[in-house]
């Protein structure tokens, strides 16, 4: 049995988020792997990590970060003023992928996201995602939307 | 010529927009119009006002409000630790569609992404609405993602 553990990210966690973010069809694009860590991770970590609606997390296998997703609580007026748990930026590191850690991770987000009381939990994946979209039909999620971007 | 305004909602306005999200095809069955108007608005709106990271918007034509969304603006570590804008319940007046309000109203909501240092704008709708997307393909967003819901 290994021993698996959630916790809020800390400063010290942000370079292994970032490493996960990176190790990935199209996260490797996107991020900035030099070091030091560029300061526009450090900022969107103090931000992150000064506003009660965000959680940041991250799981341990036996000490060693092996996963992280972010967590926004979202007051909205629609749906008689319920809160929704959007669910972001969900990475497994790649060597432990295949081990159902993934599930256990999005299992302990939506325990979080009814602890907080929310009504919704929803999230966007990129359509190019197929393994994803299994993912999360075999969670329960339910495919009802799109997701559109415009990049400023 | 009319004229339009943009602004930050107040608690005054909370029924006018709770009377636009009921005044469609899939908010009518989800909202609760009865008066006094649930605690659950009043709760949420005051959650969405005290969150700097919030902003809860109505549009006014003549001093009537004809519009209204919210925009969520969300740090991330992922794209470099990218602000990303997000935009939810999106209401246009019933008997005002069809006069390009709402293509106003997302103009608006982009610039203030803008203004707020925001690299992507994101938004879902559900996949009946398919005027929305033809509205959002138009605008110059782009259909790449799934969005997915788990209701608690």
């Amino acid at each position: 049995m290994t021993d698996i553990l959630f916790r809020r990210a800390t400063e010290a966690d942000v370079p292994a988020i970032v490493a996960m973010l990176a190790d990935d069809a199209l996260g490797k694009a996107r991020e900035d792997l030099s070091e030091p860590l560029a300061e526009g991770y450090r900022t969107a970590f103090a931000t992150i990590d000064s506003d009660p609606h965000q959680l940041l997390a991250v799981m341990e296998e036996d000490g060693r970060i092996v996963g992280t997703l972010q967590i926004s609580f979202l007051a909205g007026l629609s749906r008689k003023g319920a809160t929704r748990g959007q669910i972001e930026a969900v990475r497994v590191a790649a060597d432990r992928r295949g081990a159902r850690l993934g599930e256990k991770l999005i299992e302990w987000a939506v325990g979080q996201c009814h602890e907080r009381g929310c009504q919704v939990v929803q999230l966007t994946t990129d359509k190019s995602r197929t393994d994803a979209h299994r993912f999360y039909d075999r969670l329960g999620f339910t495919a009802s939307h799109i997701g559109y971007k415009l990049n400023l």
